[in-house]
């Protein structure tokens, strides 16, 4: 196979992460009062290798778009047509990410990895029209799954070459909660009632079908256990170019906020590919899909946001990217206790601005 | 006593609601998908009597300082000093509050109504020099507490009249927290160590004084039911006026978004001067502090961020913000399924546009 290693992935800056908690110490509030926005602040300023951090300016949303043909064991609520429809609608920026993305000040890019149909002009990365039924087939040949690891990939470095400070991996693909849930299974351990959660709204009957359909695809996937090998056994290319596609941001040292399952999921395959990867990414919020929370707690990140949205497309992580923002700004714009003249806690003053 | 009563508040505009629903249910994406977006902006049209609903484009913050007798019983981590220090720092722009509303794009004032010095070109409103030490006597004369409750509504009425669309009350006195937890207990009933909490950080013997001054105080409070007598009797003159503002917001029909635990028990006291405020209210996120949980029961607001803040000036407000604009985004901008050519769900594709 001539799929290319990943460079090993070096840590955020460790000595600007303790400038940062230091400075965090110094701000006037009291100690730990921001709660999680100190931590993402000093994450931030770490990732940035600066402190105070800069606030993020060219945030980028890329989604990746696939079909999946374990839809055709009705897995999800709605026909697989859908997902060239919405990847159109996202194209054409009237989707919840655009909209979402826009409030947010971030810009939005659809990538045809797999769509089921000739498609649009943003598909110079397709593999193949959908990936295969996981439950009675290979998702990819193993060069598929190469090139679409490629693929997100190069499309991270071209983002990152553009100038993007922070991205977003975003999804859209009927099915892909089902094929998400099966990586997780896989790479966790986890039984299939434990990973499968109803998606966009199946009923419970549909929860059967696909919980069956994680299990055949984990019986194929039994003896596998390489990322590259999952991908391609029971992933799909826009799974496979999601993975890339995270792991890559960190080669590249740039911060990913990552979004719902598909995109979770993807980053634990991403972590395997990229060893230490998930030290650049932060989750943007719970899921209600319990494979998401299974590959939150593989990767050790919390999400930031818990508003039950359940929808992909990177729209999760378009919410929380204000909460990073305001953490930033905190950090970066704050006065000391020097600066303003503030007195510290009635016991320490003399160690409140060290 | 000359204290004018609040008219009648009449509920957001239920066939707006209705309409917003509908056009909820039309969008591009599972019904549901987008959580706790959704309800927040049927609530958004709801009050602005318009849908699709306005983004919020002039939101203020009025950040309500004042000290707090109580405070010579060592209840807080900080010196009373703070207070004025703090509220100079906002003034000044230096505060969490100044770089948490500049990245959300809200506006900041702060108001001076009681704080323990000879305080600046902010203090229009200024009702005494420190409120009294509610354990052992009233925080305000009776026409004070009017008089701060006035302050509070004719700011509201100020910023309402100068076009904001969005109100945040925010706060800033050192022992707030421990008559905002007497305020709470006692207007659901809770014991004090129920409601009371560490605030800014104080240690555990500084909670056994904080428990036993909010046990004091509610003794004191005991044959006291209005709400302008609470005020008077274990209130203060910053709370005061924080209750006037919320309430006023609610008469003005200006939807609010709540704070920690000082703007939240005074909107409970507020509910009180005005019944049916809180359905302006959304209750921007989820404080440590017990009574805060306690005074969000008691309103029916689920807060909309977790992010263990605990600074209070309206901060964790200014963070939840964002999140108030994705709903409007959301609504407002993103396609219908009959605009995008896009299939419902399988089995109620009629359904899904209607």
């Amino acid at each position: 196979m001539d799929f290319a290693d990943f460079p090993p992935v070096s840590p955020p800056d460790a000595t600007v992460a303790a400038a940062a908690r230091a400075r965090q110490a110094g701000l006037t509030k009291p100690p730990g009062s921001l709660g999680r926005l100190e931590d993402l602040s000093v994450w931030a300023a770490a990732c940035q290798g600066c402190c105070p951090p800069r606030q993020f300016e060219r945030v980028r949303v890329v989604v990746f778009a696939g079909d999946h043909g374990v839809t055709r064991g009705r897995v999800s609520a709605y026909p697989a047509e859908v997902t060239a429809q919405m990847a159109a609608n996202i194209d054409r920026g009237g989707a919840a990410i655009n909209a979402l993305a826009a409030v947010a000040g971030a810009g939005v890019r659809v990538v045809d990895m797999a769509v089921d149909s000739e498609a649009a002009d943003f598909s110079a990365y397709k593999v193949r029209r959908g990936s295969g039924d996981i439950t009675s087939e290979d998702a990819l040949t193993a060069e598929q799954a190469a090139a679409a690891v490629d693929a997100g990939r190069r499309i991270a470095d071209s983002e990152v070459d553009a100038g993007a400070d922070l991205l977003i991996p975003g999804d859209m693909g009927i099915g892909n909660t089902t094929v998400a849930a099966t990586l997780v299974a896989a790479l966790t351990g986890a039984e299939p009632v434990e990973a499968v959660g109803h998606g966009t709204g199946i009923d419970d009957a549909g929860w059967a079908r696909k919980t069956a359909a994680v299990r055949d695809a984990l019986f194929r996937a039994r003896r596998v256990s390489d990322p590259l090998g999952l991908l391609r056994c029971c992933g799909g290319a826009d799974l496979a170019a999601l993975a890339g596609f995270c792991a890559q941001a960190a080669v590249r040292r740039t911060p990913v906020l990552l979004d719902g399952l598909a995109s979770t999921a993807a980053a634990l395959v991403g972590e395997r590919l990229a060893p230490g990867a998930r030290a650049w990414w932060q989750a943007g919020h719970r899921s209600p899909e319990p494979a998401h929370a299974l590959a939150c707690a593989a990767l050790g990140l919390e999400p930031i946001l818990d508003l039950r949205m359940r929808l992909g497309e990177g729209t999760g992580a378009a919410v929380a990217l204000p909460v990073l923002r305001a953490a930033v700004a905190a950090l970066a714009s704050m006065s000391t206790f020097a600066e303003a003249g503030v007195s510290g806690p009635s016991e320490a003053k003399a160690g409140a601005d060290a």
